[in-house]
């Protein structure tokens, strides 16, 4: 047996990262970080909490200590990059509390940070246990700048807030964001994860965590006097945090940390340390774009609902339903859905509203609401099936569930199957409203079961997934491949008839939500302005048109949607041509610059394409940003063509204005390129033909 | 509009019963009801509150009162009786809160007592709601007798306490009664209905509900000063009571009372208060009598496990289980109780613990326990199926969910496909353990809307249900038939390994339990004390083995186990004879002569028969009770065979000496039977033949 002044440490394989490990004298568990030595986190304490046993925060041992190197390659399904690399140092330390429970902390070091995570193994007397809390904390070495979003059970839906760590005013946040429709913050001092700091000595610290499974979501408690982080896991119903068995491990605990804010968005850390596929064979999975019926509804044009809501009290009306003529999912609409699809070569329609249940489906807290396999008289299942093959387009189920698990579960067996029956390869889930069971939130245990079960489910029949509503992403993508996107956050829509997001909400986005997974942001909206539908609404988009074609190559999905309604797109098919050209898979991904809620761009190689994309977003601030145009081959001269603001673009005053430009550039370009407040610019970039290259002019300058 | 001191009141068909509705003068409605002028219940008040709402207890007005009566006669899909005559007056008051909420309080008289229910019909302004609470009160008359058991959320299986309601302590009791696995105990003054009662002035007053469906159970909290009793809903993991919609009704409130307390036993109001049946066709459902691999796992010499729980904590371990060689429901084991039913014609064998998940499932409130479709290694379904249709026998499944009700509801609809694709038209659900969705009780809406989804999805698929710790039935075997019997009370099994059930239980189980439906009791065990199978214990049956031929008839069940082991009925067929005679569906029941927790004496005529079977229990008293023959056919001498206690019987000192005698009866008959010390008396009594008559002598007495 070590002694409590025993210490052990690890470093990351590039030497910058040092993780070490001590027991206090009173047999606490603490961790340091350092990056290039200054101090990341300092001596942190860790623990957990079980019913029916002493705390397991001090009082240990330890008998031994295993330190190992891993490198290996894998790779992806489909992804951001071709192949991924998961080079580590880890340090696992066994202990021994004087209750005699075993306990494991084990440590992996990469060069862009740190995972831990707790595990029990099997062992004697103890096997079924109930975690009653974690005491994991992040001490922190400063009152760092944060972005963040109000601690909550049950939404992840805010709009970020940039504030120093002890300026945290959660409650006030939340509050103030009534047009999210289930709040349950915690408290004033109380943040999510993904939370991403900025240091005043100028490091970049994001602190999430990766593969949960069967075990809550970690929130944090914010000392802001002290600026230590304490995790705080979603409670059930009656208060616990997690019913497990050894052999148990929680979580991982990640830590990202650079002096360069781009490493962050490049890491593959919270990827390496999930499980690799459960899928083996993964040929199935297929990236796609999709457009569907669904903006019209947000804007308001169209409903889910046949019905309308008026006389539900009579249940005599809903058994004999009077159509209002504003119902979106009709067969008819959908067709032009499909037409528009097949035109312009997208893969997959989306349909929300198609099924009965959407005239009293929210905010009742009831249990029996949608069945899943109930087409509104209007839909026509069969007739679609067979028109949507006829144009070799895929048709995307949605399943609404109004957060009323336990009725999904008991129905989603047969929906899968009818799904199948009828053509649906991929279903975009949605768990609006509080959840039933009652008083389980969407981010604990129960319901992070639930997520992982219907991605298993669905794999089992071989359909993809797009989750709304659901817990945090934590990189599980890469166990479940059909798990290709999920919302977990605030995503367009909201711009659609709220006071929406801010220009700086997808600067932010990617260096917080994004670590964990690929968003379905739905993404490209042409008619900015909503007073285009209602006159006199000031709801609008908070962006310029350039900025939302921008999105398709910062915000990676594998799963994109390409939102507008059809007549705003074909009206402006030039801009258009990007968001048709731009991949959903890539071979290659490099962000080439970035500062947290300011600005990022992002160049991606298509997959199995010669071919390169740069988006660059920008907050409400105007920039020129230079495109480093280094990536490319040096041996091969490429065309680009530029989707970018014009001069007098501006999201509030002007955001629909844009210029399409082609010039060549080679691998010492240095590209300037304008982004309006609230802009931004894409940019599609591929080898130039000799045609090309007599026709289009060099960019002016060169480094 | 009527004033507040507007009264209305209607009386029974037979004018014994008046229930009177006034509002106060604050709009509070309050009823009250009286028996030949006798005052049962005091006006008490009447109300619900609602979310969101103003209470609705008071500031009502009434709109308008309806009365009607109404005669109609129904025939049970089977029962105690060929046919069931409803009639009753009924009295609607239309009220109208202040808040504009409409409801009405309808009352139904009968000639046995009172039902009320409060309903919420469909009105603008409300239609989804949430009841927080109710307020109904029985204003009783008086300090009565009660037999009662704790308010508990979660159990129903106490013994019954004899106290005055003043006295009543519901906490002391449930927390002497460590052997019921999960209790959940409201407070010292909370008792469950059907809550039986004697008063000072000798009314029998029986309290409970008919028609539980979407409703929480209702309990009991005691004025022990005043006699009050009011309703406690049980809540849900928020302290929710209901979620509802318009339009809206509760369970009825029941309150049978009478001079005679075998009026209440008799009494079908309670049926008559619930739907007609929701099965149209209903010749699939059999009446049945059944064997099982069971009573063996109580008394220790067979377990329900595989491989015992040793060693569970390795998860190895349980993928590669090691028999004990004690598991019960083994092929061969089942060969034998198929062959032991086929010898002696009864219809079923129930088999427990043939499928896996045996080792570790109780007591860990985790989800994922029993999948209900695999069966041990050891236990051959396809062969037991075969085997079983060869002896014409019918295998009964068991489905024991641990409590984990999401987990059953994934799995129910392949579990009742495996059923039916392998030859099972039964099954036993189980629900030991604490509920999960966590913090939802057994006695809960979400609960009670389970068990119904249960009866309907059974129903569906043509199968037979028996429920075990299922919230206390309320009639709606009537609405499903296919819903024959429950537990939902101490069963005969604590016996095996338990301070058991006193001699008294049985005389008061039909005041109680059995008014809401028929009970899987599980009667016939023959070998009364455990000391058989583990010398040194004291664990016994405490009653006599004729007591246990007597339950057959004292306690309806058309689904009636008969439990003991093979070898001891075998062992003694001259008693197992009339274990083997007495149906389980009825012509005809007429209880005799009762007294709650003294004695029972029940007649009933056999379906189809002209043969009567009687049974005769009393308390730990011995008694020698006359049993009146004149609901004989006067036309017909008939041979009674009697099973009887021996002199020396007595429940503790000598349990299993019985006698058996024949004799010749009529109409005028009346015959003195003893019964031991917590014993019993079967009787069949079938017209007799001449060479009957020849042969057997007359009974002595006559009147």
């Amino acid at each position: 047996m070590a002694t409590g002044t025993f210490a052990q440490s690890i470093q990351s394989p590039n030497g910058r990262h040092t993780v070490a490990f001590q027991l206090t004298p009173a047999g606490e568990p603490t961790y340091q970080l350092t990056i290039d030595g200054k101090p990341v986190v300092k001596p942190g304490k860790l623990g957990l909490s079980i019913q029916n046993l002493p705390a397991l925060t001090r009082d240990f041992k330890i008998e031994k200590t295993d330190t190992s190197t891993s490198s290996t390659v894998w790779k992806p399904a489909y992804g951001e990059v071709r192949e991924i690399k998961d080079h580590h140092r880890e340090l696992a330390v066994h202990l021994r509390h004087v209750s005699n429970v075993s306990l494991i902390l084990r440590f992996r070091v990469f060069n862009d940070g740190l995972g831990f995570r707790y595990e029990i193994p099997a062992q004697p007397n103890l096997t079924y246990f109930i975690v009653t809390d974690e005491h994991t904390e992040f001490r922190l070495n400063g009152n760092h700048k944060a972005f963040w979003i109000p601690g909550d059970y049950d939404t992840n839906k805010y709009p970020y807030s940039t504030t120093l760590l002890s300026e945290v005013d959660a409650l006030t946040v939340s509050n103030r964001h009534t047009e999210i429709g289930t709040r349950s913050p915690i408290g004033k001092n109380y943040v999510q994860t993904p939370l991403m700091m900025h240091s005043g000595d100028g490091l970049y610290i994001n602190i999430h965590e990766a593969a949960l499974v069967d075990y809550s979501a970690m929130q944090l408690q914010v000392d802001q006097q002290n600026f230590t982080l304490t995790s705080h896991l979603v409670p059930d119903a009656v208060g616990n945090k997690a019913y497990v068995r050894t052999p148990f491990k929680t979580p991982w605990r990640t830590i990202l940390v650079s002096n360069k804010a781009v490493d962050l968005l490049n890491s593959k850390t919270i990827l390496n340390l999930n499980e690799p596929s459960k899928i083996t064979d993964t040929n199935w999975i297929k990236p796609q774009k999709f457009v569907g019926v669904w903006w019209e509804m947000h804007i308001g044009t169209a409903t889910w609902d046949y019905a309308g809501t008026q006389d539900m009290y009579s249940p005599e009306i809903l058994s004999n339903l009077k159509p209002t003529g504003k119902h979106g999912a009709t067969t008819a609409n959908t067709k032009r859905y499909i037409d528009f699809a097949a035109r312009h070569g997208f893969d997959g329609v989306l349909i929300e509203g198609w099924n009965t249940g959407w005239e009293d489906w929210f905010g009742k807290w009831k249990e029996d609401v949608f069945d899943f396999v109930t087409p509104y008289p209007d839909f026509d299942v069969a007739e679609l099936k067979r028109y949507a093959a006829s144009k070799d387009v895929k048709l995307i189920m949605h399943h609404e569930t109004s957060g009323s698990v336990t009725n999904y579960e008991r129905r989603m067996q047969d929906a899968y199957r009818f799904m199948k029956e009828n053509g649906y390869e991929t279903v975009k889930t949605g768990y609006v409203g509080r959840i039933i069971p009652r008083g389980e939130h969407h981010d604990g245990q129960w319901m992070v079961n639930h997520y992982n079960r219907v991605a298993q489910a669905l794999a089992d029949q071989k359909i993809m997934l797009d989750a709304h509503e659901p817990v945090p992403p934590t990189g599980l993508h890469r166990t479940y491949p059909n798990w290709m996107a999920s919302e977990a956050a605030r995503g367009n829509e909201f711009n659609a008839w709220s006071v929406g997001n801010p220009p700086e909400h997808e600067t932010i986005l990617p260096f917080t939500r994004l670590l964990g997974g690929p968003m379905d942001y739905t993404p490209g909206i042409f008619e900015i302005k909503m007073s285009a539908y209602k006159p006199g609404t000031a709801f609008q988009v908070h962006t310029t048109l350039a900025k939302q074609l921008a999105l398709y190559v910062t915000m990676y999905s594998p799963l994109q949607m390409v939102a507008d309604l059809p007549e705003n797109y074909e009206s402006r098919p030039d801009a258009f041509q990007f968001i048709k050209d731009v991949p959903v898979d890539w071979d290659d991904s490099r962000v080439l610059a970035a500062e947290p809620g300011d600005y990022i761009i992002t160049a991606r190689k298509g997959k199995g394409e010669n071919t390169w994309y740069v988006g660059a977003v920008t907050d409400e601030e105007k920039r020129a940003v230079p495109i480093n145009f280094d990536f490319l081959n040096p041996r091969q001269d490429y065309l680009v063509t530029l989707y970018a603001d014009a001069l007098d673009a501006h999201w509030k005053d002007n955001p629909m204005n844009y210029t399409i430009q082609q010039f060549l550039v080679t691998h010492n370009s240095i590209v300037k390129v304008i982004l309006a407040a609230g802009g931004g610019a894409a940019l599609k970039i591929k080898p130039a033909t000799e045609e090309e290259k007599k026709r289009v002019k060099r960019y002016r300058e060169r480094r």
